[in-house]
Order: structure tokens, then sequence, then C-alpha cells
């Protein structure tokens, strides 16, 4: 079969891998139907030393079910379903406390004989605890904003939850990349008042405005900080979502924040500390969050997509199929496109 | 009057200053009958430098009103009370949300022609936010424990609540200072089932049992890490109490730190960045707490020590007159004692 591999930096290629079969008998295969590129590929993308064997891409599906191993109880063949980004086994304490990137039987995909989801068909593990199935035909419309529960969207709501956001709530988002852009509308879900946005991409805080952004901060750095102190009255915001993963991303949602705030941050770290030890002591501002348990919210965001009420697909602004996924790394890369789609 | 003064790093002297005197019609002039030493004045008196002008010292104390300003209603002359080390009004919107260490017409003693505690008299600003009267004698034999409400108990409760301490929880208090075994206590009081208390000194952590910490770990750096993780099955805990201020205290404090965990951080940083930034991130491991709101506490905390169920006092291990603080300084810092009190 087809499947997306990275070998270094700038260098993605679509090739011919073993194709996916049921090996435990926990296991479903699934014929990928969706995909997408994600923000953290870009990370390897732009720093991967180079590797003959190369890396199997892709973490974010939906796919029909093709054959399941004989212990699988939940999803049966023909059923149409979307993988969170972690597969998890459903059944262990941390699933149990909804922290199923913590799984006790979990792991990613696209490593240890695990396929990537950038490509023709996948082996789930954990079947049972990692699929949910969808109500809906394989085309249908709202395939888009389904896919997103996989990752991005799940992503944006947990930074919004880390970070505390309930009703009446004044948020800022760091960063108008694809997850900054369903944080805002997670934000705006879970009932905030005012939720600023910054980033200085127009179409993106452009869209951000219709998923709910009330305030759009185009500056960066110390301006930013000045900018959105100066829209709360010189107070800072007691709820941030950090949404990028940059140290300069971390150190402007540290300075926007009000004493006593809570910093959600679901950006992967590209630095190894965080900054401003001090500072978040004086003002007793909690950092929260991490990689987000998307298993965790599908069942909670899933009638919302289905019901028309949330549309987070919207942050796809290109389809491709799975040939052109270099280029669609390019893309991404270059800031020419938000966020791509993948139809195998 | 006589008060304390540090020059500098061990250079710490009892010399004439000016008397205290109402300033502000929200002022409190109170003559101090306890007061003692924190760790935290252990950091400068390890490092500061030298400075002819030198610095007043002193935060946490108990005394009696002597005068009080024109607009003072909630003390007057006579009463005993204990004051929390920040000052604050009471009013502002911070102190409303229980941060009273952000409080908009708040302060430090010993700064801006604020007095420090450890010194016959006081003049104490925001009087009727920042004092909380004591229906005691001046002599009671409960001072000790009283006055901890001042501080160190109530950071080990800051501790406890920023760690998501609870009814059944598993905690574990990194450090066995006065404040690590309020810290302990405050545990025990919120519920917690198991307390592990990372310490290497016996008498510290013979105390620390007798405050309900259920198991005791000497070790450090990694290999109290892999103790507590045998402790508790290989697991980690959930709620951790960082109570030292040193980068290898978080460190431990983040690789005893079960998936999902709270760090609760109550020691005044010595360092300027948290690391693990991408292990934190990983596990999903929320960093909380900071310098303690203490004044939100002592109405909470003080039925427990007036009726005798609670009796933080106890971490004071030698008591001496004002012109023996020098004294206590170094008996502190050489490990003489956990906690000095001194009757001026």
């Amino acid at each position: 079969m087809r499947a997306t591999i990275m070998f270094g930096a700038g260098d993605v290629r679509v090739e011919e891998v073993p194709d996916a079969a049921i090996v435990e008998p926990t296991d479903a295969l699934l014929r990928v139907t969706r995909a997408c590129i994600c923000g953290s590929d870009l990370w390897p993308y732009k720093t991967m030393a180079a590797d003959e064997t190369g890396q199997r891409m892709g973490h974010e599906f939906i796919g029909v079910v093709e054959d399941v191993g004989g212990e699988v109880r939940s999803v049966s063949r023909g059923d149409v379903v979307v993988a969170p980004f972690v597969y998890s086994d459903g059944t262990c304490d941390f699933c149990a406390e909804g922290l199923h990137t913590s799984c006790r039987h979990g792991g990613f995909w696209g490593v240890n004989g695990v396929d990537g989801g950038q490509g023709e068909a996948v082996r789930v593990p954990q079947a049972d605890g990692t699929l949910v199935r969808l109500p809906v035909e394989v085309d249908d419309a709202l395939m888009p904003s389904l896919l997103t529960l996989s990752d991005v969207f799940g992503t944006g709501h947990h930074a919004a939850v880390s970070a505390r956001v309930g009703p009446g709530a004044v948020v800022a988002v760091v960063g108008d990349g694809a997850v900054g852009l369903c944080g805002v509308m997670a934000a705006h879900r879970l009932g905030a008042e005012r939720i600023i946005i910054l980033g200085r991409h127009p179409d993106r805080t452009d869209l951000a405005r219709e998923f709910g952004a009330t305030d759009v901060v185009a500056e960066r750095g110390t301006e930013a900080v000045e900018r959105v102190r100066e829209l709360t009255g010189g107070e800072g915001v007691p709820c941030v979502m950090e949404c990028v993963g940059l140290q300069e991303a971390f150190d402007t949602a540290l300075g926007i924040a009000r004493p006593g705030a809570t910093i959600g941050r679901v950006g992967l770290p590209q630095f190894d500390s965080l900054p401003g030890a001090r500072t978040s002591f004086l003002h007793n501002v909690t950092v929260s969050g991490g990689i987000a348990p998307a298993r965790a919210y599908i069942e909670e965001l899933l009638p919302d997509v289905l019901e028309g009420r949330l549309d987070p697909g919207r942050v796809f602004d290109s389809t491709i199929g799975l040939e052109q996924v270099p280029d669609g790394y390019r893309a991404m890369d270059d800031r020419e496109a938000i966020k791509v789609l993948v139809k195998p």
C-alpha cells in the first residue's frame, strides 16, 4: 500500500509500504478515507536529521473498518470511525480518568510497527478503546469537522479546559494556527465572554472572529503583551491558551497572564524549560495542559459537530490526494495553507 | 526602637531605628509580642550583596495594637492580632478572589518605609484588611501555633490546596523544613490518605510522622525519585507539594509526579526556569502554587488552632529574644534549628 514517510527535514515522500494487517486480536484494520497534516508534523519537517529508514507520518484520520481481530466488540466491518491521535485501551485507570494519552496499553501512530494515518490503511491497536463510530456515510459533508475530533479540535478544547475557561471568562489565545483557531471555538463553546486572539495572519484572525474571537492582537513579543494589557485595563487575562509551542509564545502567555491566571498549554514545546519561574510564582500563575487526551473529548464534542452547531472543519483550507502529501507539507510550512486535508 | 537589619550575606544586626508610628489613617501601630525567622530569610542571608543601608527583616508577627489611624475600624487599642506576611486592603478584586498577595494596595514588610516584623514595633498599613484579631491573651500558650498563621502554616496549606489535595489523596511533600512540615499537617487536615515526605533530617521527618506523614524518603535526587516510585507501584504521586525552592527540589517534584499530577509549589524559586517543559507536557503535569496568600486562609485555619486540633507551632524548636536574632539566623542556616521564634 501507499503511505507517507519522512526521511529528514523537508524530505517527505509517499512510497510503497507493507500492507496494513491485523496482528493482535484487539486490532482493527481501517481503510483511511480522510487524513490530514498536523502543525506538529512541521516540527520534524523543519529539523529531522536525515534517516534512511524514515518515519511513518500521520496521526489524524477517519476510515472504514475493513476487518477486526477476534476480541474486538465495539466496531465491525463497514463502520465509519474516527481515531484520536493516540490509541488507548479505554479501560485502564488513566483512561478512566480521561487521560487517554497516558494509557497503560496506548501508544502513538507511526512507530513500533503501527501504521501512520497519512496512508491508504492503518492497523489500529486497541480498537475497542480507540475508535469511535460516526453515524454518517463515508463521504458526508461533515467529514472535515468530524476529522478535527481526532486531534486539532480536541487539542483546542484541551487548551480551553486546561486554562479553566468557563461561562463569562476572559480568555487570550496565543497563536492563529489551526489549534489556536479551534481553541477560540472551544472557548466560545464553553461560554467565554471575551476572547482575544494573538495572531498576525489576517485570513486566520478573520476566521478566528467568525469562531468567536472578540479582539485581535497582531503585535508580537513585548508589544503584544502591552496591547493585551491595554485591552484589559492593565490587568492581563485570567485564562491564557498557549497554542504554539515556541518559547516566545510561552513568554507572551506569561506576560499577559493576570495574577492568579491559568495558562493552558497545548503547543508541543520546542524548548526545555518554562521561563519565568519567579514571575509565575509571585503572581500565582498556574501552568497546566499538555498533550491533549483527544479520545476523552470525542463523545462530548461529537453532537455539536453532528448537529451543525460547530464547524471546526473550516480550518481546512486545502484538500489534496495522498500522492500530493509532500506538497501539503510544503504549503503548510510556507503558511500557504492553514491546514491540509488528505483524501487517500 | 530596636529592629533587625540585614547588611549583607551573613551580616544580620539588631540596631536602633526610628520608632514605628502611624502615617496613614488606615495604619495601625503594633507592639510586636512574637515574631520569627523564615526559611525565605535565609536566601538573602546566603547571598545578599553588602549594602550600607541594609534591609529591614521579618514578615511574620503577632502583636498588641497600640494605636490606630482615623479610618481603622476592625481593630482597636489593646487587641491581640496576627499579621500575614503581605499586607492587603481586603477589599479589592484580588483580595475578594483570595489572592491577597496581589492586592492592589498591598505590599511587603520591611520595604518602602514599612517596618519589618523582627523588631519592637511595626506600622501596619491597611490595618483593616491585614490584621486578624485573636481571642486570646498576649502570652497564651497557643502563641507559637497562632504565629504560624502569619506565613509558614498558611504556606504549607497553600501548597496542599495548589496540589489539589483532598480526601483520600496520595501526596508527596518535597522538603522537611518548617514549610514542608506544615505542608504535611495541611495535607493531613485536608484528608490525604498517604503522605510521603522527602527529607533527610530524622528529627524533622520524625515530626513529620507526628504531623501525619505515612512514609519517609531520605534519599535525594534520582534515588529519591526511584524510591517514591517504588512506594507507589511505579506510578508516581498525583499531588506533589514542592516546599524548598531549589531547582533540584523541582526536578524531584517533577520526577515523582504521576501523569495528570499537580505540583503545588511554595518554595521561593532560586532558579529562573522550570525544568522539564517537555516531560510535564507529555504527562499533563500541572504546575500551580506560588507565594501563599496567607491572609486568605487565616479565618479557615484559626479555629483548628484555637480548639487544639492542630499544633503547627511545634515547628518552632528554639525561642530567643530580639537581641539574639543574629544567632537565630545562624542556627537556622546551620540547621541547628528548624524554625526560631522571637520574643521581642
